[in-house]
């Protein structure tokens, strides 16, 4: 049996916001998986704000996708077909499938996952890269210690929300930061101390307010007009991991004047401060097994909540990222691909 | 015997680039060191691009002088009188006497030299806080690995000059960055594999030429256009010790835009770059004495050379002190201020 892959490809390079046009939807046939390979099918495709950034051809962290491209995006697949002696059929796996309904993926690439430990969803989020950022940045580069205060943007979804209740259990005083009342609401059902909305008011005063000894780390992954806000109130030797500048991704050129950047270093100088990019795959080798015992200790113990927004249907999947990247999402943004067969 | 001592004080606070008349030249009567202090007689003033923002009331890492004050600065000092167990005349001091040539100090606070050592100069420089500066932020935060690419401006200057030849030592190759041709010279003499004239064509494109493979730690101490230059030439998982921002301390305002602050932040992401400022006095405690140790036997054998630029008596102070400000010292900044007595 030949299966068909439908597939949302990069259709033209958006400028500023993304648009539908950005994309196409088309289906081709699936290749046989050759020695060690399996055919794969999507069950769930998470949806990530760094995808804002492999379309353009600016220079990231990743290379850029070329025009015609698949999406790229990490999956919780089922294996269909194996030919690895790793992979059976009916396995549950977490890979990088991208934006599809059926892959061919080296079974090198794909870690299984068991659905009796945890609901597959949580590999692309709480249990998965998300979960990872977090909690690899915050652990070695954050360095939270207790007594300290920690703040974090776009706090309702997976890195931010993961950030704030980590530094919660260990000890800290958290300022969650989101979009709107709703997402306020949530941050204070997942135990943030103090939950600041960007959209009600001068951030830099409720920030003052909210933080009357200053910020010892802020888990940077917004930057824009929240970093500018948090700025002023770190303190002498805080740590500013920074995994991510959502703020950013759609803007089509430098902002407008004074320039800041030479404060930005000032404010380093004056306040002994730590600013350190990183992408969790640095961690990998070295902290993710502690992350998958630790956070799925968490998790089982109901220490550590999470919250997934899922949408039904590949096609949506071009409208739902577009809606995330304005903050339409609340949690983690899934697709629900296809219904695991079990 | 009672004293007069000279002083130069804070007559008004800049705007911008110093003039005379921010100082003023006083006499005035030193009163009896009381138990546990001495009386000094300045030797040597040590002049340093920090002592700018103590003038000015805006934020900086220490706290800004009052109108009228004694300007501070590191001083090589005789003791003349005693009232400690701990020092005795005639021994020679290094502190912080400030801008005058007698005063009383605390005996604590201050450290005893031995001129058989070296000279008792370069305890103000190589050996004093400028040395203990480029030491403890290279090595602590820079990080450098044989092998390696190191670039550092002002790199005729006391920090930089001593940054470059360690970083040399240490088995990196080395990019001196400096103003005109003579100082150029005088990086060749002091070893960097590449010696760059900001003032001669455009930095980035020579930046470029001197580091085909990119820069693995920036040692940044004068910040503006320098930094403008070096940042796209920064390597994955770069470092940036920030322990000065010379290009900035006389500005009055915010530079006009575009904002690069943000381009900043997506470089420091993109890179996985750290950077952290710093003040020496964070590693008083743990690196001191190694760097007196270390250092000491660089300077001995040869190995670390140092150039200072000496002018004579107190009251040129506020000149040279506003020509360094312009970059027109050559080596480290030093004001005679009285001849030692042996």
């Amino acid at each position: 049996m030949s299966h068909t892959s439908r597939q949302v490809r990069l259709a033209s390079r958006p400028e500023g916001f993304p648009s539908a046009e950005n994309f196409s939807i088309e289906e081709h046939p699936v290749r046989s998986p050759e020695d060690g390979e399996v055919l794969l099918r999507t069950l769930y495709l998470s949806l990530d704000p760094y995808m804002r950034g492999r379309m353009s051809e600016a220079k990231s962290y990743a290379a850029h996708l070329e025009i015609g491209d698949v999406m790229v995006g990490g999956t919780v697949s089922e294996v269909i077909k194996s030919r690895s002696a790793d992979l059976e059929p009916g396995e549950i796996v977490v890979g990088h499938a991208g934006w599809q309904t059926y892959s061919v993926e080296a079974a090198a690439d794909l870690r299984v996952i068991d659905p009796d430990d945890a609901p597959v969803t949580t590999a692309l989020g709480v249990l998965g890269m998300p979960g990872f950022t977090a909690y690899s940045g915050l652990l070695s580069i954050g360095k939270p210690q207790e007594g300290e205060t920690l703040a974090v943007a776009a706090a309702t979804g997976p890195v931010g929300a993961t950030v704030g209740q980590i530094a919660k259990l260990k000890g800290l005083r958290t300022i969650g930061i989101a979009g709107g009342p709703q997402k306020v609401e949530h941050l204070r059902e997942l135990g943030f101390d103090a939950a600041l909305d960007h959209r009600a008011g001068d951030l830099g005063d409720q920030i003052a307010d909210a933080a009357p000894e200053g910020i010892d780390v802020y888990f940077e992954n917004v930057g824009g007009p929240v970093w500018e806000a948090v700025m002023p109130h770190l303190n002498l030797f805080a740590r500013v991991p920074v995994c991510g500048l959502a703020a950013n991704y759609n803007s089509t050129g430098l902002p407008e004047g004074p320039d800041r950047s030479q404060e930005l270093l000032q404010t380093v100088l004056n306040q002994s401060l730590t600013i350190r990019g990183f992408i969790q795959t640095e961690y990998q080798q070295t902290l993710f097994d502690d992350f998958l015992r630790d956070m799925g200790a968490w998790v089982r113990e109901g220490r550590i909540a999470y919250r997934e927004d899922i949408t039904e249907g590949l096609d949506s999947a071009p409208e739902t990222f577009i809606g995330m990247l304005s903050g339409k999402n609340f949690g983690k943004t899934l697709i629900k691909v296809a219904e695991d067969a079990r």
